[in-house]
Order: C-alpha cells, then structure tokens, then sequence
C-alpha cells in the first residue's frame, strides 16, 4: 500500500464514519482509483455511547474500546489516526497516549480554520450533541483560538439532540432544512459562524443542496486536513501533523 | 465486537466502498450506534485497475494484491467477506480460495435475486465494465439462473464507459439521468430488467430521486445480502451463506 495510511476509528457513529471516507474521497486529487488514500477503517459499533459516559459516568465507558481500536489500527498498519465523532474528542487524551502514531484533532482543526477564515474575536454558534457541549472541550479549543462559543438554548439543544439521535442514528425520517433553520437562529443571535460539531449533523450536512459559506462542517474540514497531511507526506517523505 | 465481522476489500473503487458501507447501515434495522454490524474496511487503492487487466493481460494483475486484502481481512478478525466492485469477481475463485471464510459473491446475488423476482426466462440488460462484459463472468452468473443477459450495443458501452471512468472514478462532472437514459434503452429492446452491474455506477444509482423497479443494483443487492447474512447468523449462532 502507498504510504502513509489513515486509520479511522468508524462505528462511531456508522454513517458518519461512512460520510467522512466520502469526504475524504472527494477531497483527494485524483483521476483513478490508483491516485486514492489507502485507508483502514475499524468500524465497531460496540464502542458504547459518548454522550451518555459524559453526562452520567455511572454508565458504561467507551474510552478502553476507543483505545482497543485505536491499538488495533496502529499494529494494522495505520500511520496517522481519526476519529469521525465530535464527542468521542473528550477522550481525546486517552486515545493519543494508548498509541504512538499521532491523532487529527477534530476539534482543533475546525477551531485553526475558523480562526483564519473568520478571524480572532468571532463568535461561534455550536451544534453538537449534549455530551459535547456539556463538557466544554470544544469551547476550549475554540477559545484557544480567540474564538467567543455561542451555545443552542435549551429547545434548540432539544431540536438539535433529536436531530441525532432519533433522525441520522436511528435511520429515522428528518428534514435536512432542520439544520439551516437551527444554524440561522444562532447566526440571529450574532455568530459569524456556526459549526456543525456533531457528525450525525455532517450527514444531514453533506445532503444539503447548498451549503452557506458560515456553516463549518467539522466532519469535512476533519477530511480536508487528513487529505492534506497525505499529500504533504507524499511531496516531502515525512508525516507531519 | 460483535460477531459476525464483515470484512470489505475496499478501494475498488474507493467512492463505491463508501457507498457500500452507507447501504449496509440503511439495510440494518438499527436505533442507535450499538446495533449496527461490526466492519472492517480495507481500502487500497494499490490494487491494479481490473478492467486493464481483463483486456490486456499484459498489464499489472490485481489478483495477488486482492488475496492479500483477503488474507490480512481474515487475520484481522473478518468472519466474512465482499468485495465492493463487481468487474473484481472475474478473480472470484482465487480470492475465495487464497481464506478460510465465505466471499459473498455480488453475481450470484444479484442473478439469484432477479431470478427470484422477474423470474426465470427474463431478458436482462446489463450495464457493467468492459472488463466485465468482455469476460462474460457476470453473463454465466444470469445464465445459470435461467436469465438471458442483453449487452449495450458500442455506442451504449462507451457511454457506460465513460460515466465509470471519466465521472464517478475520476471525481469528474456527469449527470445522473444517463444511467436512466441507458437504461430505458436496454428497456426499449425488451429487457425486463436492468442490472446496475458496476459499483461506481451505483454510486450515481443511489444519488437517483427516483429508482425504476426494473432497475436493479448490484451493490445494494450485496449489501441486503451481507446484513441479511449478519441477522441470521445473530440469530441463529451459526453463519450460513
């Protein structure tokens, strides 16, 4: 296989994780099947849910399954890591110790974009799940960058939880203008940006006909990177992240 | 992980990969992450172009490539395995020779579902590869099951040709309908039904608004297959494919 592989930490959840290989595909200059990515994805759906561990860490942990898989990919071949689920970046540190290849950060990547596209100072409208936005990781990452996060009220959190969980994760019906509609609200509130921070919401994202150039798909600017770190390793003979 | 473990020859090409993923996660009756089928995808993009081959066995073969995807799968974990690019069957036997474990076979899925739904004696159209065509591997699959196989005339064929290799797998522009308008041509020369006989081609099927009864799709054929395969064993404790 040509070097380096990406190895991707998938079930998590499913279709994301099928979503984000689409991305990084499209993202890939390339003329035939030859000039592509080699990639390995482990797709365990076992990995238990994110956002119920961080609201309530009496239930079950899905760190040590994350860092099995994380294990797995590196003896597999994998050079570079990603995890194609938002919340799954509270165990972010866990996850980057248990191997010794490094692990794209989906949250810092979207942060570093938005800060050089939109500018220090700016505020950020946040869509993500519950657990996200309950631990802060992705605030902090963002204010690392100068960035002010703008959270959903309570019914829009509510909107944007059955977006997730009912629509994308149980292959139940949704309409994708739903996610405009929640990202509008916030920009009527004065973000300059919204990020879709949840890669359930990626799916509804990448299906949208058109894509408002203040709307951050965390998902796609994750698969841009990744793409880039491939092409540089290619041009240069060493990986850098 | 939960047992059973599909196991993906990916890459071939990369985008239908993604798309096979994205079918089986549809076919699963799911409501939530942990209920979906445990997966693991290896996407290489090194494996020679099978068309090239078939033609001209001059060029690189990609049979040694794909068996070694096959065996790493297997060591892996797999429990069984498809491949996501129908013109790859034509090295059916091998790769099923070089493991352990059953390769679902996308041809005779695909001939066997036909049969079972048009019913023996059927014309059926098939939009395929030339690499595909030329081997009349998919063509003894149909024959087998009591099905006559109808074949683009060249001008159709250059069609087909150039949708595969110059849209989907090049990442280039094309428009959806030309997979209807050929196939409503096959329709017009008495075919009851149509094969989608080319993984990339049904990357451009499941983009379709609207999909004809009589046209049916390899890729989500194998998928049903593959979950259906998954359920049983789930069920009953035993794989049988």
């Amino acid at each position: 296989m040509n070097w380096p592989v990406l190895g991707i930490i998938g079930g998590v959840g499913p279709l994301a994780t099928a979503y984000f290989m689409e991305a990084l595909i499209r993202h890939t200059p390339a003329s035939r099947d030859q000039d592509h990515m080699p990639m390995i994805v482990f797709n365990d759906p076992q990995i238990p849910d994110r956002t119920a561990h961080i609201l309530d860490h009496s239930k079950a942990d899905p760190q040590p399954e994350m860092e099995k898989v994380a294990r797995w990919l590196q003896d597999a071949g994998a050079d570079y890591l990603a995890i194609s689920c938002n919340t799954a970046h509270y165990y972010y540190e866990g996850i980057n110790s248990a191997v010794s290849i490094p692990v794209v950060n989906i949250m810092e990547e979207t942060a570093k974009r938005i800060a050089s596209e939109v500018g220090q100072g700016a505020q950020v409208g946040l869509l993500a799940t519950e657990g996200t936005i309950a631990s802060g990781v992705f605030q902090s990452y963002l204010e690392r960058h100068g960035l002010r996060t703008v959270e959903p009220d309570a019914s829009e959190q509510r909107e944007v939880t059955s977006l997730i969980y009912d629509g994308v994760k149980a292959n139940g019906p949704y309409d994708d203008s739903q996610l405009l509609v929640l990202g509008e609200s916030l920009r009527a509130r004065g973000c300059d940006a919204v990020i879709v921070g949840c890669t359930e919401l990626s799916v509804i994202y990448q299906d949208l006909d058109e894509r408002p150039a203040w709307l951050y798909d965390s998902l796609d600017v994750l698969a841009e990177r990744c793409v880039q770190i491939y092409l540089d390793a290619r041009e240069r003979g060493t990986l850098a992240i």
